[in-house]
């Protein structure tokens, strides 16, 4: 008897066969200024941007980042795209032109009306990432210290939440 | 002179060595009846639930799901915590307890006021995916033969939006 297929309703204990060659590929947040939105996920997160789509008669761009961890992204743009949806943990920033010098936010999902909550990432040391982040002046949404030990939360430059964990503690947590 | 480096202002070249090993780990969404949502991504999407968490005093559980392409999932919670938050493509559901018999609605991003906008699962062929989710009575935000091309949008049981992409296609679209 396995957690996963009894305990749980709801659960499909036999997914389609089909079904084991999706892959939960992107999730997208919409930026208000993709100078600022690149520079705080590639240089505070280390993302790379894989592919930036502009789309010149709607008047916006997409940006997809991934942690590359040392693989070779391809440079031709066809196995270039194939690379970026065919794998995980991509996210994907869509800029409406114009919106960096209105007085536009976009809504975190947060406050009302809720919905969305957060990504997160992982990070190897979270003592040392939080300190990083600190000294990087990355605003904390709830700073390790205080409430839930060993979770933190930081805001992208839109405001969005970003949780940070570290993949070897809190295993005492729940029940299951 | 790479892409990535080179065209895009805001983008940090040479990301801080000690962001390589940080992971985008999973995105959350609030949903209303965990067992609708569960059913859904699990027998539609083919996800498994890799951690439950129940938090009695304030009332919510957070339910952690992924492909886990038969991996073997540890049974024990120490290990399977570190299993779900050091891995990439994690998706979190959030029920806070009685939403699933109250009218509230969450917030998918895409109506006033906009900001988070939608999850993208790929697949390995688009067309065959798309005829199994109409067979399986999902909702479709954008059929695939409406609009832009070998591109699809579904809806969760809470209305979240869900693009449908095929990695091998659509390498055409866009200048970079």
């Amino acid at each position: 008897m396995s957690f996963t297929t009894e305990l749980q309703p709801g659960i499909c204990a036999e997914p389609d066969a089909v079904t084991q060659d999706y892959v939960f590929n992107h999730t997208m947040l919409r930026v208000k200024d993709p100078q600022k939105s690149l520079d705080f996920y590639s240089r505070v997160l280390g993302m790379r941007l894989l592919r930036r789509l502009d789309f010149e008669e709607a008047r916006f761009s997409l940006y997809f980042l991934a942690h590359t961890r040392g693989e070779q992204v391809p440079e031709d743009v066809s196995e270039r795209q194939r690379y970026t949806f065919g794998r995980q943990s991509v996210l994907e920033l869509t800029h409406n032109w114009g919106t960096e010098s209105d007085d536009s936010q976009y809504h975190n999902g947060n406050g009302e009306p809720r919905g969305f909550g957060h990504i997160c990432f992982a990070v190897p040391d979270i003592h040392a990432a939080c300190a990083r982040f600190e000294a990087l002046g990355v605003s904390f949404v709830k700073p390790l210290d205080r409430g839930m030990k060993n979770i933190a939360f930081i805001a992208d430059p839109d405001g969005y939440w970003i949780e940070i964990v570290q993949a070897d503690l809190n295993g005492a947590i729940g029940r299951d």
